[in-house]
């Protein structure tokens, strides 16, 4: 026995020199735990005021990868107890008709948030029908409305956009310091790193975005004791980008060719993790990360919208 | 003659090496081309449609300082031509009699422009108050809605705050490159420093966000090209904080005492500007800086407005 765990703790020793030694940051262990969280919540609800959140979902047209969310969204509901609604439009359908089904959701008392996948077909205008969405429900955060009150101190959203919001709960839960850190978001979209950013300023980071225009992001990259990277370009983030101990929250989900795999692809972050999780103090891996969070956020969204609205606490 | 050039330039050459090397931002200057401008614009705007831009000022209480504003601002508007609507209420008006104001002005075809002149009496709830102006008419740009288009890519604020505003405009009439710089921004009130990083970064710029959490502000401050301080702090930013050749814009107006001064006190900004001048490229002074350029964008703010109300271009 004696000798089984000495060499079992050399093997170990040798590995932390050469090989990995950040910690994973488990973003499917999360999401469970937090699905099994709102799962309670929504439980009690219904025992004391007879309340089912509810959960509506327009899809338009029949994008194979749209589909696969918006079944992937009805699964996750149904195992927590979220009611959900489901619109399908085809293809061609008209803006008014998707209005409509926006104004009819908008009203109907059962209905807590409501979510038009996207992207919806181009002969549509994103922005008034994403704006035609009661901003009481609008659990996705989109609305500038919402995005103005995350930028504004003294005022808080509705909503918090999914993506962002996923990936505060896991530096929280994994115990990231982040009032008065050094952060860097890596890319500006409005629906991940702009929000990113606002929230991490929210948490009294000092935050930087690096963006298609900075010069030397790595120079700023490797200031930071918390990077987001959420540009969708394939290992962009080297280990060299990276402070020593650094919690990384890669965002990315990239595929790249791979003979190897029966699909001819796999999917890798903006991270390299490979070399990052050497340098880095904690990382979520890709798949596995940020990933499993969106849904739950999701959840949360609808779960605390139909609280607000019927004011239990 | 000769020898009166020569003992200039040779004057010129001793004070760039221990004085100030800066060029100076003038903002008087600049402020004063823009009312010229604008005046212009209403003319021609006169003439075509026979239209005037309006603004609306409600005051409420009788603070010594938003009297001065509030006449500061209804003289720039007679100078350019902008007709000022004023309402003086009590400072024990209620809410409501603030809010009915506001729907007349709102309502009213002649007002383009809306000002609630801040800080309102403690028993009203500013929040409430601001967001009852109408989003087309909020020239003071500070609803969240028109903070969350100003956010967002691919969306366009109805208008910016005139501070942040005033700011960028320094930079572009100086000739100061934006797109690919590191910018600085100390500070990150909703009215000037959250705004500002906001215009820098859909300006292209790298911009990270200083504030009272901020570790070590002097070495993120020491990467930037240009700075924005807008904290409320007298000579915060040493010249050792700053890069040289930097483009320095300072927003604070901070009294300090002056025992020399007829006042007893004189106007300094955020930064010392006798240390900066000596190492930034351009710099603001303090007073003549950013402050004349607040009203300047007020007045330009007013006359967009009224141009897109009546799709004058």
């Amino acid at each position: 026995m004696a000798s089984v765990s000495s060499s079992s703790s050399s093997a170990a020793a040798a590995s932390s020199t050469d090989s990995a030694c950040a910690k994973i940051i488990d973003g499917k262990l999360v999401a469970k735990q937090i699905r099994e969280e709102i799962a309670v919540e929504i439980a009690k609800m219904k025992d004391a005021i007879g309340i089912v959140p509810g959960l509506a979902v327009i899809l338009v047209g029949s994008r194979k990868d749209s589909q696969t969310y918006v079944r992937n969204k009805k699964k996750a509901c149904e195992a927590v107890g979220i009611k959900s609604f489901e619109v399908n439009l085809p293809e061609d359908s008209s803006e008014d008709e998707v209005l409509k089904h926006i104004a009819t959701f908008n009203s109907d008392p059962s209905v807590h948030g409501i979510l038009v996948q996207l992207p919806l077909p181009h002969h549509m205008n994103d922005e008034n029908i994403l704006n035609a969405v009661s901003i009481e429900k609008d659990v996705d955060g989109f609305h500038p409305l919402n995005i103005g009150r995350l930028a504004m101190q003294g005022r808080d959203p509705f909503f918090v956009p999914c993506t962002p919001k996923g990936c505060m709960e896991l530096l929280h839960r994994y115990g990231v310091e982040i009032k008065g850190k050094r952060a860097v978001v890596i890319g500006r979209s409005n629906i991940v790193g702009m929000p990113a950013a606002l929230l991490l300023q929210k948490a009294n980071a000092t935050v930087s975005i690096v963006h298609s225009n900075t010069k030397k992001p790595e120079e700023i990259t490797r200031q930071a004791d918390i990077v987001i990277a959420a540009v969708g370009v394939a290992n962009l983030v080297r280990g060299s980008w990276i402070k020593p101990g650094a919690a990384i929250i890669d965002v990315g989900i990239n595929p790249v060719d791979d003979p190897e795999s029966p699909r001819g692809y796999r999917l890798v972050g903006d991270v390299c993790y490979e070399e990052a999780s050497k340098i880095a103090g904690l990382i979520t891996p890709v798949p596995g990360g940020v990933g499993p969070m969106t849904i739950a956020m999701l959840l949360a969204n609808t779960v605390e919208s139909a609280k607000r609205i019927h004011k239990f606490k």
